[in-house]
C-alpha cells in the first residue's frame, strides 16, 4: 500500500554568521546541520510536534542518517533560505532540505534527515510511526 | 574566616581544529569554551565529581559567570596546553583556565568560569557550597 | 578629555535552538556568543563597518576580552530579545549585550565584548581607534 | 582502468564533550562532524597534506557530499575510537569513517564525505585530483 502522501513545508530566510564559517571564510560543512535544524523546527511546529511535545507523547526521535550535497560554497554573511519538506512519514520521518541563495534563488546545498520513533518506556525502535504522528499530520494529508 | 585552600589542578594538551577557526584563520572567541570545558572536565574527574555524579548528588551546577582574556590569537592546528585550577570553591566553584603555547610555553589565553550549586529538588541556589563538594576535595586541601 | 557620545544600538529576536541546548535543557554557556554575535553583527551593518568593510579599511578587530553574566538559564525553544549597544569606542570597540526573555522581558544576561583595531599590514595593535570608525560612527555621535 | 589502491588509514581515541550533547544527553546529530574533522585531520597528516599543505599547493578541496548512518546514540563523557580510512581518490577524495565504542569495540557510526579539488586560480574544479596527490599517497600504494 502507498504511503499517504503528505504536503507539509515549512521555510525561513537568515543571514549566514561569521562564527559559523572557516578559515576559507565559507559555511564549514558540518554547520549546515543548523540550518536543517531551524527549517525542521518551523516544520515540526506547524504540526505542533516539537521536541517537547515528542517526549510528552512518549516517544524520542532520534537522527538514524543524514546526508548533505554541498553544491555550491556559502559564504558568511550571505542571505540564505532554506525549505524543509516532509518527504517521509509511515515507517520514519524523513525530511528533506534545500538552501538557496536569498537574492538570486540558486539553490546552493540539498540534504535530508530521517529520523525513527523510540518508545522511550521500552527503548525499542518503532517499525512503524507511532499513531501520534498520523494525527498530528492528518490536516496536511493530500 | 578564609577559605580552605585546595590545591587541584589538570591540564590537557591538544591540537586545535580547523573547525573551530573563523575565516581570520584563528580561534573563534566563543569557541575557547571547548578548551576550557576539556580542562574543566579532566579537573572534575579528579575528584570524581562529573556531571553525571552531580546530578546523582542531587545539585546542579550552572556556570553563573565567565571571563576571557584573549592575549594572543590561536590559529587553527596549533598545539596548545590548557590548565584549569580551582580558584574558589566555598560559596560556589572558580575555575581559572591559562591557555599556552604547547611549544613556547608562551600564554596564550586566560579566563575563569565560575559555577554555583543549584538544589534540583528545590531548585534554589544554594548560598554556600553543599558539603558533598567539599567531601570530594577534602584529599585536595593543603 | 571624555569620550564622545555615541549613541548606536541594535536588537535581534529570535527563537534558541535545540542544538545549542545541553544535556541539562538549557543553552550552553559558551553558546551565548552565538546570541552576541548576530547582535553585534547588526549593530555593525548600522554603520557599514561588517566584517568584509573591516579587512578592506585594512584593521581586523579581534576580540580582546569578552564578559558574559548568566542571570536566568534560557531553554531550549525559547524565545528571546538581544541586545547590543555600543560602550567605548575611542580606544577599543566595547559592545555591551543584554539577553530579554521576550515575552516576560525579564533580563536573563548580560555581557560584553572588547575587540581592539590591528592594522593589517604592520601587524600591530592600534592604541586608539583608527579614524575610519570615527568616520563610521559620526552620525551617531550625541 | 581501476585506481590505484591505497593503504592510509588514522585513528584516534577521545571523550565526547557535554557541550556536545543536547538535551537527549547524547551527541548532537550534526556534532559528528567534529569527530570526522580529527581523524580526517590525523589521516591528512600522515600524507603531510593538511590544510596549509592545501593552499600551498594551489587547490582547496571543498567536501561536497557527506553521509552519517547513526547507527547508535553516543553519550557524553563517552570514550569514542573514531577511524578515518581513505576510500577513493582519483577523481575526489572520499573518506570512509567509523566511529566504536572505545570500550565494548561495538560500531556506533558510519559516515564518509567526498572532497573535490579546485584549483585557487581559476576557481574551476578539477575533474580529476591533481598530481600533487597521488605523490602524496604514493608511499601508502599497494
Amino acid at each position: 500500500m502507498a504511503e499517504q502522501k503528505v504536503n507539509l513545508m515549512a521555510e525561513v530566510t537568515l543571514v549566514t554568521s561569521f562564527q559559523d564559517a572557516d578559515p576559507m571564510g565559507v559555511i564549514y560543512h558540518g554547520n549546515y546541520f543548523r540550518f536543517f535544524e531551524e527549517s525542521r523546527r518551523l516544520l515540526m511546529e506547524k504540526i505542533n510536534y516539537n521536541y517537547r511535545d515528542m517526549v510528552i507523547s512518549g516517544y524520542a526521535w532520534p537522527v538514524i542518517d543524514s546526508y548533505v550535497k554541498y553544491v555550491q560554497a556559502i559564504p558568511f554573511n550571505h542571505e540564505i533560505r532554506i525549505t524543509a519538506k516532509l518527504a517521509e512519514w509511515e515507517n520514519y520521518l524523513r525530511v528533506d532540505y534545500v538552501i538557496y541563495d536569498a537574492q538570486s534563488g540558486k539553490r546552493m546545498t540539498k540534504g535530508y534527515t530521517r529520523q525513527v520513533a523510540v518508545d522511550m518506556k521500552t527503548e525499542e525502535m518503532c517499525f512503524a510511526s507511532p499513531k501520534i504522528l498520523a494525527e498530528k499530520l492528518e490536516p496536511y494529508f493530500v
